[in-house]
């Protein structure tokens, strides 16, 4: 079988982990596996296959006869070596904010519009974690019945900030029941026993950067630039798997049924929707699980055309790692890598 | 000055215990104070105002000689007891589910509606703790630019629940800090590092009774039947302090300073929003204050007349015992006490 060689920029991350995990459960073609990081991760190794692979600092070389890089390092790094990479042979998946919005660059989510990772320069960006379950569970019932309007508010797990982030929760959680002095350093505020509504910078027009991702990511991911679309973007003292509160309009009334009946055989989806038996998507049964889970379907009574419901899905995985697995056994599919 | 006799059927639970609080600070004027609960609290004693007061078993002539009762008891123990105070001669504000949509029984938030608090005929009802934050902050914008539509996602401290899910949450976090197994019991799932999107039980249109609750209340208190409400109302591992991300729809298109501006001046709301400044509400620095905190305020981009906002409160103060102890000093006020 062809083999890929396989590098990963930003190995040590919470991301760069996950996607190492997904490799090995996917029985994925690696060749050789070249992990990648900042100078201070020189001389660690992570677990690959019952093997201890180093990490390298970033060289010149760093490069050199790798077919494809997943780039989960910051947006900066990314700006500067996704396009080094991919003029070196490599075809790069990015996971962070740099390309997203790049007019020529495709925005892929396998399960809703594989056939834009065919138009690739070198580098393909995969979306942000709390769009990538919104769009899998939105574009069956998009593509039968145009979606108008989407009004989102989320829950977010704190492995979307990252692996310190995870450490600051279970730190303050340890504090707390210790009876000790809890600080912060990573959000600007205590997230054990509270919510923060802030993710990201924040616009002028009072909307912060994860909000005005789910709206301008979503619209290019769909092919839709003309869905009105809100979100209220919210970190919740869990360590993985982002929850969203979904409202949509749609273009002709559609009940619950319909939609869980289409969600039900959508690529990517698992439909769990028996409420009287308390039986819903959740983040502690998300983690780690590969679908984005669907459950509170219902019709929106606020509206004619209205359907809320409720979606679930690890943020590390579907949100981030999996996603670009998923596009790399596309391109291996398409004979494209 | 005029002395109130207060009763207090539920004292023992978390809004009885906040009750009791709220009578100190506010030094409401009180002449004797009678604490009912269930046969299994005889014998225990309340702190108030430096003194232990016992804990009575329901009796017959247990309303005798009160002037106020504030129930906080059972939907059930309500329905039958509410009436006996009444006709004892007591006002009776309700803080559970029993009274509050029936159509006789004013439903009063004292900054929104006070005028119904006269037409009461010995029950007065006090909204649910989602509700009451909600149209505190939305009946100002109401009154000068009518709201046809409300979009609710909720972020809902356990304290809701009562005083056994507080200590389901803090169980359940020692066990996680000691690596110990955890159970549930008062929810049907973990509530720790988790979110449940569950809340009351649920009705056949697949709303929860907690959702609904938030539709019918806010359109009897605002006396807006036709206002389109939907919500999602989620438990979050919060000990106290209810969030809301809220997105309205306006009768005439509104600017955030405009709507920021009404709010400042709003009775019992507190505009706390500069994000850029990690200036927002948070449940964190809500609980033990009277305020609704206002933030986030911002054009809703997916409306033309939209407005979306983020409202935390304290639920167990103006979600529930504070309101009702605003609504005896508005009797006492009107010379109805």
């Amino acid at each position: 079988m062809h083999k890929v060689n396989v590098g990963v920029l930003g190995a040590t991350g919470a991301v760069g982990q996950t996607f190492l995990h997904i490799l090995e459960e996917r029985s994925f073609p690696v060749g050789e596996l070249r992990l990648l990081a900042s100078p201070r991760s020189e001389g660690k190794t992570m677990p690959f296959r019952g093997e201890q692979i180093p990490v390298h600092a970033l060289a010149e070389n760093s490069f050199e006869n790798l077919d494809f890089v997943l780039c989960c390092a910051n947006d900066n790094l990314s700006r500067e070596l996704a396009p080094v990479a991919a003029r070196a042979g490599a075809v790069v998946v990015d996971k962070t904010n740099a390309w997203r919005m790049v007019p020529e660059v495709p925005l892929v989510v396998p399960e809703v519009n594989p056939e834009d990772a065919r138009l690739h320069d070198g580098i393909i960006a995969g979306p942000n974690c709390s769009t990538t379950e919104l769009v899998v569970a939105l574009a069956p019932i998009h593509r039968v019945n145009p979606i108008t309007r989407i009004i989102v508010d989320s829950y977010q797990a704190v492995s979307g900030t990252g692996a310190a982030a995870i450490q600051e929760l279970r730190d303050q959680t340890h504090a707390w029941a210790n009876d000790e002095e809890i600080t912060s350093s990573v959000y600007p505020h205590q997230i054990m026993m509270n919510v923060l509504p802030e993710i990201g910078s924040f616009n002028s027009n009072g909307y912060c950067s994860e909000e005005m991702k789910l709206v301008n990511e979503t619209r290019k991911i769909m092919h839709a630039p003309d869905i009105a679309i809100s979100a209220t973007t919210v970190r919740v003292p869990v360590e993985v798997g982002h929850s969203e509160a979904v409202h949509v309009e749609l273009t002709r009334p559609m009940s619950a049924d319909e939609v869980r009946d289409l969600l039900s055989y959508a690529p990517g989806v698992c439909v769990v929707d028996d409420p009287a038996r308390s039986m819903y998507p959740l983040p502690l049964t998300a983690a780690g699980r590969d679908e984005v889970f669907v459950g509170r379907i219902r019709t929106d009574i606020s509206h004619p055309q209205g359907i809320a419901m409720w979606i679930v899905s690890d943020n590390l995985r579907k949100g981030a790692a999996l996603n670009a697995v998923q596009v790399a056994e596309l391109l291996i599919a398409d004979g494209l890598l």
